[in-house]
């Protein structure tokens, strides 16, 4: 058996205390020259560890700033159901939705499309932030068919679940019928929404939510950021 | 009837324009100087007709460089059979991939994990650029068990299809098993493969296709420049 080299000592025992939550998800590493001297051994070596750290996605480093502990992404199913209660409870995380807005407006263009409405119909506007542990993971704003769903803004506010809400309203299940996913980097407001850096990487999904006839009850536009949330389809999707 | 403001005229005969092809996706606008003299109008008139078809996507303005016309993304279904050839065909364009690495090594941790492999089997690596219409839209990373499939190199260099190679070595049909997705910013050797400003948003998909009895046959890490793809989930998926 030959020995292992250096660096991999080093890089399992950093990988250690971040699995121990000695460095948790979003600290600062110390530089290479701490590590350097903690470790008894040169730059070069720590170097290496962090490298092989960093193309496994463990940390990750931001030029001129250091190298952080990568937050780990929440598994977002995006099947036939999502459910954002559902998702983070089954991932292990505690959900919460911030109401940022409520209103009741005519439909935009592309919103009256998406819920085959006519021109000038309204529509009862959800923004606000969802959280996973208390950290923002993403934006969200859901547009709904005003006449179809009369109490929909009450139910909201009360329950903050489109889930629920939608029972209130007599609609007791609803099916994902299309999704469209882009990459886009954080607009300025974005990032202090999510409190990401300017210019982070965003996760933009559109979707379209049907009751059990195919009808349109809820057009969704979300922001994820991009290293908080890992969508996945399949197995149980 | 009442008169529409003059920045919709503005605003309608710019999108004609691109529309038309005047301005093609990924050119530069004149300056908000240039439009003002153009239309007889103040700059605050322009401004507003170009914020406008900034918010609906049709352009974006690029700090401290200008306003360009938007490259409309190529919409890429990932449902139960994810075929680039066939995705890109159906969507109108012209699909190309460039081979940039052939190999055959052990698998990684990660690789032999996802294809079910043991420590130490050898994997075939399929390294490369995507194209649509001659622009690059993806690199992508593709690994196959190389005991099953001997011959998958010398059919992917042939061939450069992944279902053709599979073909050629005896598995007439494959299905995704699974899909992740995130959104990163571009490293430098992504943004300079993909012809991306370093910084600019990725989407990432990492899939597992399996064969009718569910053995996964290949996994494959995707890195999309965010812009010119949609991701698509639904329907026919």
């Amino acid at each position: 058996m030959g020995r292992s080299p250096l660096w991999t000592a080093i890089r399992d025992r950093l990988s250690e205390e971040i699995a121990d939550g000695h460095y948790a998800p979003g600290d600062k590493l110390p530089t290479e020259a701490k590590l350097a001297e903690r470790f008894g051994v040169n730059r070069h070596t720590v170097r290496r560890a962090l490298a092989d750290l960093a193309e496994t996605g463990t940390i990750h480093a931001r030029r001129g700033a250091g190298v952080f502990v990568r937050h780990r992404p929440t598994p977002y199913p995006i099947g036939r159901r999502v459910r954002f209660h559902q998702n983070l409870t089954a991932a292990g995380r505690v959900p919460e939705k911030r109401i940022l807005h409520l209103e009741t407006r005519a439909a935009g263009p592309d919103e009256a499309e998406a819920l085959s409405l006519d021109d000038g119909a309204e529509v009862h506007v959800y923004e606000g932030l969802s959280l996973s542990d208390g950290a923002p993971i993403a934006l969200f704003r859901s547009v709904f068919p005003a006449a179809r769903f009369p109490q929909m803004l009450r139910a909201l506010q009360a329950t903050q679940s489109v889930t629920q809400a939608f029972k209130a309203n007599g609609l007791d299940d609803y099916t994902r019928a299309r999704t469209t996913i882009t990459a886009k980097t954080a607009s300025p407001t974005l990032a202090t929404h999510l409190h990401l850096p300017g210019g982070a990487a965003i996760l933009r999904t559109v979707g379209v939510n049907v009751d059990a006839a195919g009808r349109p009850v809820e057009y969704g536009r979300t922001w994820f950021a991009g290293d908080r949330v890992a969508l996945t389809l399949g197995e149980d999707g």
